[in-house]
């Protein structure tokens, strides 16, 4: 996801039939095809590189392309040019408020708190730190925190009790 | 989805371009084609009826093939052979123990109860009251009651108070 903020090169080692010079037999040749990967640039993007393919006594070689594809992020989802942390709070803290630190793409951390109830798989928007617009590469999406809310595993009968009191029934 | 579950005949009309007795014009005819929607059966099954498209001085007619869409269902989700009721039950629910009485597809109630925490997107599976297995209709899939658990959307401060005490920080 860092080479889809910054843009980046790959360089891609592709193996290839090459025409020897009697126009005939062919030998197997390496080539490294630099790939530019340029900012926001979403899955499905093809590069092509044409004519690079394996050469054949009788044919034109074909195309070499390729496709974008995104690798999992270890903790951001992408969606489109906006990428989602799931912060993970209590329903503690879903209930009486909270504050989340969330990070960001380039290592810094932005403060997202919350005073209203958090209902499950409600998000948040952190303007302008998600990733570049492919076709306006000068402006970024957004990050949204989204929150999951972990319930107790288990109560006591007096807390419970406590709760059945308190809360409203519907 | 009653249709899956009993399966049923349906009855499709096509019009189609027919060869009149001189062998070289067309007319156009209406015919009822019956569908035999076999239980259990999956979205994408599909039912063939040989050669009954256009016929032309000229070529062959084509099969006309029906393929089984699900139609939305008010109440359940599909999910293969099981069927998904969704119950919307309160926090105070959740946490405390409640019974629901989810529908089933033939119109009685089954009552499914829990005394532990329900946790959010937790699901419950009542054997044998979902769709027919299509490889074997006398067999049927389950229904899955799934809890979606409604938080309230505000509180007193003193009840959060309370909330605050009572409930677990992480």
């Amino acid at each position: 996801m860092e080479d889809v903020l910054s843009g980046c090169t790959k360089k891609m080692k592709i193996s290839r039939k090459m025409l020897n010079p009697d126009g005939r037999t062919v030998r197997t040749e390496d080539k490294i095809l630099e790939v530019q990967i340029k900012k926001g640039w979403k899955e499905g993007t093809k590069i092509t590189f044409p004519k690079e393919g394996d050469q054949t006594p009788t044919n034109i070689p074909a195309d070499v392309v390729f496709v974008v594809k995104d690798k999992a992020h270890r903790v951001f989802k992408r969606e489109g040019s906006d990428i989602v942390y799931t912060a993970k709070i209590s329903l503690r803290d879903a209930l009486c408020g909270c504050t989340v630190n969330a990070p960001t793409l380039d290592g810094r951390t932005v403060t997202v708190s919350t005073t209203d109830i958090v209902q499950p798989g409600m998000k948040r928007r952190v303007s302008g730190e998600g990733l570049p617009y492919p076709k306006r590469p000068d402006r970024r999406g957004d990050l949204l925190v989204e929150y999951e809310v972990k319930f107790p595993e288990r109560l006591s009968q007096s807390v419970r009790d406590t709760i059945a009191q308190v809360l409203p029934r519907s």
